[in-house]
């Protein structure tokens, strides 16, 4: 290549692969305001097929970023789970029926929706809010790393050589194929990858190269992760030998389910999972039994045929009946287990989703959690680079998502052979699988599957008791510590159903200054802020209010920690938002009289803040969120909290703490001079 | 003009002004299919301030169509309403609250967002179901109608010359001014209509011609309709001395309650009515006591200005303040109320919204009603086009709409007198307004304003008892009647809650396939079927079940008179809509098993219709609707309800009545040869 011609570029952050993961990823980048690239190298974007259940997380963390209503409105509620095993006859029927989302334990439940639709929300959401647009059929070509430069945070210690294919070389075989039935097999793990082809092809020619400085680099390049390959990171496992096909379809049936999310064990002919979908589709996963992998432990791609996978869910369902005139996307893949033995590198390469754990679909929990592994990453490197916190806080990334991968394939592994397997006859037939453990594991793959039961460990971001090294993947993080260096530990005992590590839950509270009710997640926005929730307790009371308006007035004194980190010129509220709920009768306070002015700041253009305090208090036509009681938090005396900007709990406290808050803060944040507003 | 080079075409139905009221006119004509054209003086959408308020129907009107979510998410929710009076001080103060919108009558409650966004939300979703587009800058010039071709269906009887302006033209005077907050008052009442203004200008230019034959026209254009004035109609009422200002601003106040809804009576300084909205704007609505009308009724429109508005209202709010740094909108306007005398001409030509019926607008329902109007009258041109219903049925549209309006101007009358007067001092200040009977006025203001009090009288669209004469505005439209000629009245007693020519209440119920709760309501959806809810009561009762099979087994026989009505090749549900509300245990009947295949049509293409089923049982996650009982309908017999494509009740009859419903259907039908699939 005539290097002289390639033209060279600067950028904060350089991400590969515009999937889920590196949508979610660029979407902190456009919400923190941080100068973002985001290539990917195949020409269109998906429109069919893929991953599409969504758990209840992935939803609040979509409503944090504004689009989960759209998620919400075109997607299928999953409601209700069946299961169908043999009976004594050999003959399938109905064994039970549990609620597919835990009751109670978030405002949404689980739906499903094609992967096609999730993207478009993002680029919607990239586009509202920034000028970051995917670069299609762009893939990088050779990355360096200069080691000396690695902590500087200055520093663009990242060199990578980008490739532009043209259109014709960016489109995946199949579209070429033309028209009939979208068939992601090529995208499947039975595929080889595709990346070094597309490479070879294109190289010589001219003009397609250039060569990209970043800070950061985020590969979200998939299972056959060219970014990880670089790196020469494995990714630690096995494969089986189970093979699924997977149909999306509007089915034509008698099978009375159909439309529930069902889990059906044949007696011998393999198991079937129903996933209904948006728009009438039903997605059927189905064992494969007839297909086994050669002698390499790859299975021969060619012998799969929408044909023969609905053979074989023909015989599953058997005495049912199905049949369809429609398919709208179909596939197959090999059931394994990974998780990658490094997430970052020097912590200025991440990578996130497929790149680092692979898995079987069927949990519908692969898109879900690579999304959450960047939405983890997004708010850390926004913060590094916008100069608010330091670069250590980039360890916690592997330290937080590399136990959770760990965990995840734990349990698909157990969960994918009680599912493959063949059902027991009875309680002597070892070799089979019991019904009721398979329920059990269900029911807790439920649980596991709406991602609310992460549960981060110590870190300087989470003021837990213990050792981070045993509450990660064993990655040394460090901890909240004081000045004086001793660890700051949260109060877990003041709020019951808050629980430091894990995700804020929500109620719903009543705004002060207008009475309108809102689940209080609703106002943790993922906008790249800490925030300070304000549990005030009876403000009605004076000992209570004395106890609001000191804290309020150390927070608000001219060289308070708050004002310490915010820039000078900055709003008072730009790095850390204090949200107030408390619990007095709502008409018997009132925001202007009774509230300490920071908890409401005054804007000379936009007056006061109205938008900040809540009441948990009856509403007129939502009935009464019972918020404390709901959050395990004394009405009377209240608490302080702190939340990640990526609502993870870090700190709970009195509020007499202040200086356990201030130790907290000083471990996460840089200070920026004195703010004066 | 030179006649011979003016182009001709034809449309079925014309609408002359692109406000809410034509918009939803043209919604309408683009769900069902009809070819229309929507034509507006203006050259730009309006982006700031006019009418805003947006009553319960008005939302459930939008999510029929499939947008009121986006409405919901935008809008600033008005949950309650402080009434501030003076005291015997005379320094206002807070007297009451109440909730903005009465407790359980809808789904939704008020809220406020500005005209601008509505009219988006209309024009995405025309561009979504059909090629309507409104042409901007044409208007009409010239308007014909043959009244030898009236009655006949397929005639063009209507001759409209349309005039395209150029850009220049169409532009208002206002943005000609260049920067600065934007000023409604070149539209409110005080300015003069500015249309023949607009065609003068431009006539005599080549090319900016074109002739229309329409078989339908409305005129949605406003106060000053130019196709009102075509048809010689007038307005009958009269205006009142009262002269009031509108500031859209974002407050900086110290006013406690800026953030709700207030009606503020001061002493001796006039009225104010704060309007709370999106984005932290407020709108105020002040009295200027201080402006008078000249000898000719009329105020003089150079004397008013924001600064004038701003200083009548910190005299109403004293001893609060109040400044702003943002002015986004403003105006002024005098209270009037009058009503068209007539809304149709040959049930050809209509008029609907501020064409035919003006008042003040601080109740938040000028824009709801005039939406309301072309909601009433839409499908009913639509589905006479279409060749399903008798002309006939467009009578209903003056009886039912001008009755309203009468109602309407009735209420504002009275309630503008008790707002704008002075406040009564003691019980023996006969001058003064008593504060009770305002806040009565109030109360029941909100009850109108909910815009769900609205009562349809006997028509052959309502098979109520009485005269149709009597209970609309004096129009004589007939009643539903048997083929014998015997009046049809429906079973009110059968559902206590569920009333004749009301709209059909919503409460939760349960597909009965999956599970998923929905509110009754979000499954009807203003497609131009008419609809027979199916109250199946306890299908789990042998007799009960024998019940239902039975009525099933006459609608779905060879001729009944749903494939009467249904073109031969349509499919079984494409004119009337069958949805099915049982009483039984959710888990104990199977859709498949258990219920008439008419109740869930099979396709070839896409199997059973899982959609049409519903059961009112628990949900998991969001209570139980109690939808039986909520509605007032025997849970073990069940009944069937008719809705029109409005979602009003038509017909309400014992399970066994199938000659009552076939005589309805008979008496608003046309009769397409028989369905046979």
């Amino acid at each position: 290549m005539p290097g002289t011609s390639i033209p060279e570029s600067t950028c904060d952050v350089l991400i590969v692969g515009a999937g889920p993961a590196g949508l979610m990823l660029a979407t902190w980048m456009a919400r923190c305001g941080v100068k973002a690239r985001i290539v990917d190298k195949r020409g269109t974007k998906i429109f069919n097929g893929q991953a599409d259940g969504l758990q209840c997380r992935s939803l609040e963390i979509f409503d944090s970023f504004g689009f989960a209503d759209r998620v919400w409105k075109e997607a299928n509620h999953m409601i209700e789970m069946c299961m169908w095993n043999p009976g004594p006859d050999g003959i399938i029927r109905r064994s039970d029926r549990v609620p597919d989302t835990p009751v109670g334990i978030s405002r949404f439940q689980q739906v499903v929706l094609h992967q096609g639709r999730i993207e478009r929300f993002f680029l919607d959401s990239l586009k509202e809010h920034s000028d970051i647009q995917v670069e299609r059929g762009v893939l990088p070509e050779a990355l360096e790393i200069d080691e000396s430069k690695v902590e500087d945070s200055a520093a663009y210690p990242i060199t990578v050589t980008l490739r532009h294919l043209s259109e014709e070389e960016a489109m995946p075989e199949q579209s070429k194929n033309g028209a009939g039935t979208s068939d992601g097999l090529f995208r499947s793990n039975l595929a080889a990858d595709d990346s070094d082809d597309l490479i070879r092809k294109s190289q010589g020619k001219e003009g397609t190269s250039e060569i990209v400085k970043a800070k950061y680099m985020v590969g979200c390049d998939g299972a056959h992760s060219w970014t990880r390959r670089q790196l020469g990171w494995e990714m630690q496992g096995e494969a089986t030998d189970y093979i699924w096909g997977v149909l999306d379809i509007i089915p034509i049936t008698d099978f009375p389910d159909i439309r529930f999310r069902c889990a059906i064990h044949s007696e011998n002919n393999g198991s079937l999972m129903v996933i209904p979908r948006e728009r009438g589709l039903v997605r059927l996963y189905i064992q494969l039994k007839e297909i086994v992998p050669d002698s390499s432990g790859r299975a021969d791609r060619s012998r799969i045929t929408p044909a023969v996978i609905l053979r074989a869910a023909q015989k599953i369902l058997d005495p049912y009946k199905l049949t369809y005139d429609y398919c709208d996307w179909w596939t197959a893949y090999q059931i394994g287990q990974r998780v990658g033995t490094n997430f970052d590198a020097h912590q200025r390469i991440f990578l996130a989703g497929d790149a680092v754990h692979t898995h079987s679909p069927k949990a519908g929990q692969g898109m879900n959690v690579s999304m959450q592994d960047s939405f983890n990453l997004g708010w850390k490197i926004g913060l590094v680079v916008n100069g608010r916190c330091p670069r250590s806080i980039l360890k916690t990334y592997q330290s937080e998502r590399r136990r959770i991968a760990q965990d995840l394939i734990t349990f698909d592994h157990r969960f994918s052979r009680l599912f493959s397997g063949r059902p027991a006859k009875d309680v002597l037939d070892q070799e089979g699988v019991s019904m009721a453990e398979f329920k059990q594991a269900f029911v807790k793959g439920n649980e596991f599957a709406s991602g609310l039961s992460v549960d981060y460990g110590a870190s300087m971001l989470v003021a837990k008791d213990g050792s981070s090294v045993e509450q990660g993947d064993g990655t040394d993080v460090g901890a909240a510590s004081s000045a004086s260096g001793k660890q700051v530990v949260g109060k877990q005992q003041l709020c019951s159903n808050i629980r430091l590590g894990m995700r804020f839950p929500s109620f719903k509270v009543l705004n002060q200054s207008d009475a309108r009710p809102w689940h209080f997640q609703e106002r943790l926005l993922s906008d790249g802020r800490f925030r300070i929730i304000l549990f005030a307790g009876n403000v009605s009371s004076a000992t209570q209010k004395e106890r609001v308006d000191s804290f309020c007035a150390t927070l608000d004194a001219p060289k308070s920690f708050i004002r310490r980190i915010t820039p000078p010129t900055a709003k008072i509220d730009s790095v850390v938002d204090i949200l107030t709920l408390h619990s007095a009768k709502r008409t018997d306070v009132e925001l202007l009289r009774d509230f300490p002015s920071i908890l409401h700041p005054f804007d000379d253009k936009t007056g006061w803040d109205y938008a900040k305090v809540y009441v948990d208090d009856e509403s007129f036509h939502e009935g009464h969120g019972q918020a404390y009681k709901n959050y395990g938090v004394d009405p009377e005396r209240g608490c302080v909290v702190v939340l990640r900007p990526d609502q993870y709990v870090g700190y709970i406290g009195e509020i007499e703490d202040v200086s356990d808050l201030e130790a907290y803060f000083g471990g996460v944040m840089i200070e920026r001079g004195v703010n004066g507003s």
